[in-house]
């Protein structure tokens, strides 16, 4: 019989994590996915109690993530794919687990500390002919999709420059403080151990990255960047120039530490007819300008978007999609492409519309090149 | 033993019903209610459509409204509340029938057609002891709640001046057509039997008058209005002057002809110390001014605003929010409120921060007054 | 011989008068008026101390406006327009004297204080054969050309809704403040003997009425206005409904206490084919929107603009031009227009493109039926 | 006898030119300087034309710039400053000559080709004791020296980042037509005999570098910079990292061919205690933001300004300021510094906020190490 809904186990999340209970909203949004079982917190009773909240079976809150995989893996009414939403240094090990047992897996980014890491997730999901997806949450952006289809269209001609930024402030106290960590929220973000060689690149530098190839289709070939680190382990600034595989440079530019910046995700691509320019704090809108024309002010959910805009609406145009919708867009797509695969159906390109395991590797390729280029005081690196 | 979860059922709402959908995210959003019952469509196919995709149990799966109230009211694991998504001729007997079998009831708005039947309500929930919802849905959005803290915190002062609006487009084709219908979507909205006396006013203005009097405490006292119907049997734009119960005046501009807006809720409120203003389709931002100062551009989440804000918010600031977090909020709130009163508790003003049946009812009187002040040429009518 | 250079003399616009400044520069700005004659001030000591920095002959610096106009009206080399920048009581007289004596005038607005006055003026203007101007200002903005051309080639299609406003500010200290004037700056504002019946329609209410008069070619019909006066002498804000002669609806609003605006005029013109939108703050864009279509920035100075904003142009696209330059813009079209008439040319239409004392007659007019209307507790009262 | 006004003279800046045509209104805005001779074109008709609708002396218009220099500093009424408004390479030796000749210089940007001749004139106005203004005109808007009163008082802490661009898209046609030039106005600008080494960063770069410079008061230590050539003689694109000397980083964009922009000069300032940011395309406006608190819209012309923007304050806060009044402020400085100079008296550090041939050779450097640096593939090269 074919499964008209997936069941799916998170390894971390536990009940007061922001982003897990994003996560958790997002896979439900569209009564596909079902949370079955999960290991939610090194703290056993932080596990269980989101376990109890949820109204799992007890057997299948686990305290460790292997016998999670194994035993999900062995049940026949075993969990279909995994989120992984723990810090980045649990996110190798615990996503090549899955794959072992024959679990699809859905990961937070980055995907993990070393680029030879990231290949073997890579080969042992082919092996296994397993699904893999990288959380690069912004691809799930109505309009980040419309920009790519724009611009696949040739919209806006053959890309020249790309313009785009990461800014936050909420680090900022953080300068000249050494190791004393001023924000607990992230205070794992600046630990290499847990985060791995890079706080600001790895966190937001790499959605850069992402959402710029996304929609462009290209990717970076090298970079010179500058990384700040204002007396602190890992970065908090990073200023880089990008050169793309045709050839076209930019900048792009993430930080911690811009005052006046909440989340100010922005891109900015320029071809030789047109421009197109996205911010993620109004993700419903998407500049559109023509060569010698007026800019023009395009919104989700109207006529004239794509087609794949337009299949992936929720919402009345004005009427805000926010972070969440971003989140459930991809878990539409994924779960879409999980429920396919486990039920022996071919999947389409348009079926694969998530960020995949490769995204999740060049990822890893740029935050090292970033580091190194900025350790070799912004000499040109290749990713 | 105390609920921890609230059971709910929904009369309309089917599948493909945008808004139905909303509901349904948004109630289960924090996870703590669960759909147990249904009648979701006049259409029996639809209905149980959409019953089985919701994996209901078949036998609460209604196609008759008022079967589900009784049968739902004698289960000793009924519902506890019940949540009105069908067109507005429905609301006042749905409502009614289900506060009839002691079920409480989240309504859409506008709540009915006559203030009687408004009355009528209010005094059987009283009767009955039971807690009634409007879904005056802004009043959900956490810096409608963050505008509401500083005005009553005296920030701005004494209000002087309202200048609010609620601008679409999205009718600007059945000018002039008639009877006919441009727009397939909302062709019930145009059908005074099912709309009742108001289409303009009566699914948008009274939204700004909710929302105006959410943020600011006041009542709009007299109105003097003027409604275009462009050939339609019921209204597609409405200007109107409005004053209030403390002597302020103002505009209230409601259109769904006017291009270049998508769901241009905008409220702007004047004061004496200062003036504060919202823009739905950028929620997560308030603009506030303290005279002879500079504007401050003010996001949800930051560590700047009030307390209230503070426990409402669900992401970082700079991470969107939008339409389903509003409605979420409602349900966060309605649902906590539902789950006290079936526990015993007594309920505190706090808990009861959801739009009531007062507001209801003063938006059936609001619209009214609009209808009426238009037909006698824009004099004023007392609301 | 032909005039290549027109002279002109001033009424009002001492040293330190900011309006006479702006007039100055911009009547100087093409290089076409010099200033030759003035009656600065009715303080003896400013007027001279004016006339000795532009370096006038000391002869045609005079202590009387009627002197002047008979001194200058008899010379052979006298002012062939006199601009007259003096408070809102002393425009009637004034302008009456120097049409008698056979100078064409250019006046600030409003015009005078009574209907009667406007067209005594309106005929003597006709029986001497002299242009007159009355400077609303916001028409010479090239943008606000460029709506007018848009709207008048059918761009927008029929008007259907207007929203304008004028928002200030800067005498919110003033409520509840009686007779004390907490604003020195334009204290004669508030005083009904120099400026009139109304002091915030008066001086920006009348400024929407012609803004949108002049970009949609439409007049209003009759308006209900509810004017506040917050314990002064004079309005500080109003609220009104309009009817136009083509039978579309809108609302005016004006303050002069609404914090957090500095002098927002802002026009939105609604038609059944599209919208313009104009913000005086930011006078260089207009935001056009074709039904079902993206809102469009426009620029001036972009080649997509009409020929009359082009030709009207005077910096590249995005270097701002202000209030100076659309003074000037009246003043280039104004001089011409003297110009040709001293030399016996022919006047076209497009050479008489300056707000005419029909403008300035309208305006009168308007002022009347807020005040009165107002009195009548928002009665609609034809203008 | 004390002079009240200065007589000035102009080297290019005939009838059609459209930065000459700003510099005269500029000049002549407060009534303080009269132009009294001119070189305006090497077209001697276009020159005569040019004088003769100024009214100018026929001796006083001057076919050769040297015969001018001669003249105008051999006659006791002879100028006192001239505007340099030709070509840049025509720059050098007209201000040598002027200053020879013991005339006040103000030149266009950039101010010469080599740095050793900037060099030079430097030394032979301090020889001379003469004054030199380089007009990098952005640093006459009132709310660009507004930014440097916050950041010198030290509201926005030490200066850690900088992310400042100028993108323009007029030359985009360009791409790829070689020699051919696409946009008539400003093809002197792409020829190297003519416009030197660097068209993009010449015209638009260094402003990017003399506002921040001037806002900040830092100095670009070292850059590394990649130029986009796209077949063209001279750069059209330029990204580049840029080092402050007080060891913070950032980037500087600068462009031709991004599509959607007009002149969008953009500069914003990050420190440890704050942000600041201007856009030259609505230059009232400074966005301010303190850690931790809501941005500021902060207006020019309102109360909470400095005192140096409240000096050089024109209209009341909302009336908006331009490109003219921008150079009108530079014109203002300088006019009363040459006066000062003329009439003996000593300056102040304050009569000198205009921007200075330090400012020139600055800026010569700039763009020589930005051409090198990409030469060199982007690696560092000090300024």
């Amino acid at each position: 019989m074919m499964k008209k809904y997936a069941a799916y186990g998170m390894v971390g999340a536990g009940l007061n994590s922001f982003i897990g209970n994003v996560h958790r909203v997002a896979a439900g949004f569209d009564g596909l996915a079902v949370l079955a079982a999960g290991c939610f917190s090194r703290h056993k009773d932080k596990n269980q109690e989101t376990g109890e909240f949820y109204r799992l079976d007890e057997e299948r809150v686990y305290d460790d993530y292997r016998e999670m995989a194994e035993k999900e893996g062995a049940r026949e009414d075993g969990i279909d794919f995994v989120v992984i939403s723990a810090p980045n240094n649990a996110h190798y090990a615990t996503a090549k687990a899955f794959l072992e047992n024959g679990i699809h897996v859905l990961c937070e980014k980055p995907l993990c500390f070393e680029v030879s890491e990231a290949e073997e997730l890579k080969k042992l999901a082919k092996e296994k002919d397993l699904l893999f997806c990288v959380n690069y949450s912004y691809s799930g952006n109505n309009m980040v999709k419309e920009a790519r289809e724009l611009i696949r269209s040739g919209s806006i001609g053959r890309i020249i420059d790309v313009n785009a930024e990461y800014l936050q402030e909420y680090l900022v106290d953080d300068i000249g403080k050494g190791d004393q960590t001023m924000n607990k929220l992230s205070s794992w973000r600046k630990d290499p151990k847990i985060a791995g060689i890079s706080n600001c690149v790895g966190d937001i530098g790499t959605h850069i990255e992402n959402t710029v190839s996304y929609m462009t289709g290209l990717r970076v070939k090298r970079l010179a960047a500058k990384l700040d680190y204002f007396g602190q382990p890992l970065d908090l600034n990073a200023n880089m120039l990008v050169e793309f595989d045709n050839g076209a440079h930019g900048v792009f530019c993430s930080s911690q530490v811009c005052v006046g910046h909440m989340n100010g995700l922005v891109t900015r691509i320029f071809g030789t007819e047109g421009a197109i320019e996205w911010h993620e704090e109004q993700p419903d809108i998407l500049y559109v300008t023509k060569k010698g024309q007026p800019t023009q002010i395009c919104y989700r959910g109207m006529a004239y978007v794509s087609q794949r805009s337009a299949e992936m609406n929720r919402l009345p145009a004005g009427h805000p999609e926010g972070l969440y919708e971003a989140f459930a867009n991809i878990y539409k797509v994924w779960i879409g492409a999980v429920l396919k695969k486990v039920n022996g159906e071919t999947l389409t390109e348009k079926d694969c519309d998530f960020p995949s395991i490769d995204d999740g590797i060049e990822g890893v390729k740029f935050l090292h090149a970033a580091v190194e280029s900025s350790r070799r005081d912004a000499a040109w690196v290749e990713v």
